[in-house]
């Protein structure tokens, strides 16, 4: 093929370190690539990363050393996230969402890809830090934005059942209380999942009283695994105590008023204040 | 600010398309994006167009109209399909994944982000052309590559349960007969996920006999949606009759031995004849 552009080879680079955040490309890869000189290559990112910071879409970072190389780290801006935060606020608060029970209908907003990408993207920022070693969920709402926190920090996902199944092997069950209900749940996982030592990054789509994400918690240290954070992307006002002491939620649901047809949430203080 | 190289647009260019696949955006918008003319816009998706293209890294399409603009569409390439497939059925023909009873563990493989991506947008290449509203799978283990397929058609996700939950509000409620267990199980649906006269493309990881993918058809059946394609991950040879006729399989699982510690599988036929 005849040489390509630069503005050809940034357009391919965007594209292939975008695909898998957090995964490194050597600047051989892409000389190899192109045809052209590391010098060049290394220009090519001086570029795209002014670019990508000018207009806050994440940003590239330079590894030195053997395993060395460029990789894209989705760093979504204050602004991008809260005006995304307040928009999800707006979608939630619409009256029609509210169920008999005062539960509120998310389902539908969960399983959009490109929300469940957006709050992914803000939890791996958060957690980037941390180093999880993988994020687990239990099943099934938050499974959506748990995959796309793993894609967005490069790490896999991995699942807790509610029943254990063949299909996952042996497992670890164990029994745990909901805050809210006061009744006992089981949480199941499979032992091939995770290995000691591991950290893990838990990740739902809603807290109350926290007792899933405690039952996580007590879950994961029957494998001897640490915990590198809980996020969740909406958590209640009511219970101020949770089970879980740190925790990051994006939005606080203040009240469902099922009478009243009234649902109040905010983003989570973090956001609001940078 | 400055005004941007070319390079520069075009890696701004490249991640806000790719971030959304089939979601159109006007050369307008660029254009106020960037302070430069339409046709500047115009010649920078040509060229983009054109690097996609050599490296086989999916399409822009350029939609003419009122509503026009342009948009990405993965389209991996024949080449990429069959290496990755290729790769896939090495990962899982190893015999560690082989479980009691026959079954094959494939949940990590199905939770990793990058794969499921990869498995969403050969699935949504494949069923583009049948225009789905939506995609819907079953819980659990179908629904990463459900979810990424999704992102490739840019269109929602809905998910059957297997259990009625209070936070879907009013659902709709199957019993349906397992085909390789020959098991009575249960499906719902929320009433208010899915309306009158859209299009569902059936996505799930597995396919044995067809009872749940049946077990869909008819659950949507209920709500006077029509069937745009049924699409799985895997399916195995034997039983040869399934109860759906058209599908679509990316894999084909001739033989789990659970004895002789051997998996054979093979990439589908459409895979390796393109």
């Amino acid at each position: 093929m005849d040489r390509m552009s630069r503005s050809e080879r940034i357009g391919v680079m965007t594209k292939i370190l975008l695909d898998q955040p957090n995964q490194i490309y050597t600047l051989n890869f892409f000389s190899e690539l192109f045809g052209v000189a590391k010098s060049t290559v290394s220009d090519d990112i001086v570029l795209l990363r002014r670019a990508l910071d000018t207009f806050d879409l994440g940003t590239l970072e330079t590894v030195v050393g053997a395993a060395g190389g460029v990789k894209y780290i989705p760093r979504p801006g204050r602004n991008r996230i809260s005006e995304f935060i307040l928009m999800l606020c707006d979608k939630l608060s619409d009256p029609h969402r509210i169920l008999p029970g005062g539960f509120l209908y998310m389902t539908d907003l969960l399983f959009m890809p490109h929300i469940a990408e957006r709050v992914g993207e803000i939890m791996a920022y958060k957690f980037n830090d941390a180093q999880p070693d993988f994020v687990i969920t239990v099943e099934t709402k938050g499974i959506p934005i748990a995959l796309m926190t793993g894609k967005a920090l490069n790490c896999p996902v991995v699942i807790a059942r509610r029943d254990s199944k063949v299909t996952e092997g042996s497992v670890v069950t164990i029994n745990y209380v909901s805050a809210s209900s006061k009744r006992i749940q089981t949480m199941s996982l499979a032992r091939r999942a995770v290995r000691q030592g591991q950290r893990a990054l838990i990740v739902d789509d809603f807290m109350k009283g926290g007792g899933t994400a405690k039952g996580m918690i007590d879950l994961l240290g029957e494998f001897g695994v640490d915990i590198a954070g809980v996020g969740v992307m909406i958590a209640t006002q009511q219970p101020e105590e949770k089970m879980v002491e740190n925790y990051v939620s994006l939005i606080e649901l203040k009240q469902v008023d099922e009478s009243g047809r009234k649902v109040i949430l905010e983003p989570a203080a973090w956001i609001l204040n940078g």
